[in-house]
């Protein structure tokens, strides 16, 4: 058991909300949270947390790790060159090493920005199990097949694989986009999740022309389309939801699907400003994530919090366009359901401990008149001062404690990447 | 002397570029940038980069220092509930050892993420001189009257006893802005800059409404109708400049101004995006600044550089924008131009000592495909290293030295603040 303790505990599921006491965990789960009580057991490990914050730590629902490999690869160029010039053909050269080289590094960046989660869109997900597992980190990976009907047998593979891999590894059913595949193979999905009654995921109007060649193609937009082909009969989600328009919303909310908005992906790819001061007017259940690093470039929670926040306001002209705690919760309890790990979305007595620590007494933060407010709008991954997975610290004032070493992960990666992008 | 070596060093003014070598500070100069010589001459410390970057440092070409006191005080409130109920009332009350002591806090955040001078624009000059030099640090005060004529003898006597007032101090002409003063004011500011010959600064053009009412009054924008006048016949510049039109821009340009953008305050207050791409397609001068930490709420200029980047994606619906690097440049080399310190705005010999190491070991700078566009779109305070201003280490590793504690700082803002706000 460890022992947090002289600590301020933020809960986020009915509202932020801010008491003090203390908190202990019993293996990968909070076994108490309150006031000191009369009476202590023995515990392995007390923290004096000396007023900083714990926090249910962030969880990603949205990201292709591996792409670390191209961060900082082809920038300032449009959107169709660098896909099909500076990433399509050198993801072809991917092996499943590389891809557990560069899920590393990717994780060396979510631990110590405070995420404890990632759902991961990507090839070779034995790879990426691996490197999470490895590193005490809960993934989640989401299918992803296009193309033709025929895929689906192999998401079916992976999805019964995958389910159940490992304690801090499940999977969901999933498929790239609308776009990239046929109406035959939308059709199998919905079959499948049905027959499994399970939701599904997909990147959904993150751009424009993609959102209005649907609409070309099959009369209806993508929500509405994949909605009657009976796509989400047991729920699932849709990635950046940018360009969704009333009815798209409706489908959201009566299918209780998340939208996974990633407002620095859209930002930097120009695609635009999810509607988020909508979604949450029409209870439209919102999660963040980070997309993968080539197109965003950091895979850091805060960003996206900050981000997601200050749109708004451009957005809408509007200075009190949305509450800034909202993303708070969407970065945290948000997307931990979205992702199905309901189970890691809060601070609570059962609940998996996943736990981030912040540091309070850094300039930023300071002064506290509203933590979680500040969080969003000051906070950094500079305030982060220690990231637990599990009940296991994985990351504590600035040490990785993941069985291995950021120069090793790092010097692994770049030679890897060496070879690939020559 | 101090000796840098084994370090990569990132220069700006004729675009961003790279050499490694290493880099000597004599006194508070740069003594020599370059290969190891043959011989070495003794040095009272020598410190190996491993690689890591020099660069020269951030400076905040706009800031209100001391409203640090206010951050987070107010979230998500319409802009003038904000200023006129939880900003004014509160600045009412303010000392000059409130102003001192809330300095001192913004400098902290200003060590930690890279910034050495900041050109500030507040009430009692002698607390923000006093908060500077004994940190280390350079302060540029802007003049900031408004109100009447009259005004202009205390902007004058301001002007006249900090304009040498110390190595690292000096003082610019400035006014609020145009709506907060009237044209005789202006008239004698203007008078004054050219008995002087000296530039004049002001707040302009960073609302609709404002830009608006000006044409109403006077028949013209602000910065035509101030041109008019003969405000700048010595150069100067504008804070924020959010809706310059064409004609606004050829007043810029042809009067060499400086654009001084804060992108995050902007966002913030939901004021718009400025026309960073036209400025730059124009050749008219680019800085940032951060804004005061109530209307942002981080004093980090990482965070200005993203934000400038990502929002002209946005704004001009296109990934290809503006460069990434234009941001780097413009919130070192840019900024201490338009601040008036062109001995600090590059690495090179005879330049002052204003240089900050980044850690090119973290994870989020990996791969090091494009270091300059890496420190924008993926960088962030975090990787900041070390932090010096006239040849004085201020900010190593973490730990600040400035003649106090960052304990005690915190310290006595929050009493102070717990006084002023309750």
């Amino acid at each position: 058991m460890i022992r947090f303790y002289n600590a301020k505990i933020l809960t986020v599921t009915d509202g932020c909300s801010i008491t003090e006491g203390e908190l202990w965990t019993d293996g990968s789960r909070i076994a108490y949270l309150g006031d000191k009580p009369a009476e202590l057991p023995a515990f392995e490990r007390e923290i004096d947390c000396g007023g900083d914050l714990l926090m249910p730590s962030f969880k990603n629902a949205h990201t292709h790790s591996a792409m670390t490999f191209l961060r900082s690869f082809a920038e300032d160029v449009p959107l169709q060159t660098w896909l099909f010039e500076k990433v399509f053909p050198y993801e072809d050269r991917l092996t499943p090493e590389d891809v557990y080289a560069f899920d590393k590094l990717a994780i060396l960046e979510y631990l110590a920005s405070g995420t404890t989660a990632f759902f991961d869109m990507y090839f070779f997900p034995e790879s990426s199990a691996q490197a999470a597992v490895e590193s005490g980190m809960r993934l989640v990976f989401c299918g992803s097949v296009n193309g033709t009907a025929k895929d689906v047998d192999r998401l079916n593979d992976q999805f019964q694989k995958f389910r159940h891999y490992d304690p801090l590894v499940t999977y969901r059913l999933g498929f790239h986009a609308e776009y990239t595949s046929d109406e035959s193979l939308h059709r199998e999905i919905a079959k499948l999740a049905q027959a499994e009654k399970e939701p599904v995921y997909t990147h959904i109007s993150e751009t424009k022309s993609e959102h209005e060649a649907c609409i070309e193609r099959h009369g209806a937009t993508p929500a509405q389309y994949l909605e009657s082909l009976g796509m989400w009969e047991y729920g699932g989600g849709g990635f950046h939801c940018v360009w969704f328009d009333e009815a798209d919303r409706q489908v959201w909310k009566r299918n209780k699907l998340w939208a996974v908005s990633c407002p620095c992906s859209n930002a930097k790819l120009a695609s635009g400003i999810a509607p988020l001061k909508e979604y949450l007017a029409d209870g439209v259940q919102v999660a963040l994530g980070t997309d993968g690093a080539a197109s965003n470039n950091a895979l850091d929670m805060f960003r996206e919090m900050y981000l997601g926040a200050v749109l708004q306001k451009l957005r809408n002209n509007d200075a009190a366009a949305i509450p800034a705690a909202s993303m708070l919760k969407a970065a945290t309890w948000g997307s931990a359901n979205a992702m199905g790990l309901p189970d890691c979305d809060d601070l609570a007595v059962g609940k998996q401990a996943d736990i981030i620590r912040i540091d309070l007494s850094a300039a930023n933060l300071h002064p506290t008149h509203h933590i979680p407010e500040s969080l969003v709008l000051s906070g950094d991954r500079s305030n982060v001062k220690m990231t637990m997975c599990a009940g296991r610290i994985l990351y504590e004032n600035g040490i990785y404690h993941i069985g291995t070493t950021p120069e090793a992960i790092i010097a692994d990666a770049e030679s890897r990447i060496e070879r690939l992008t020559k």
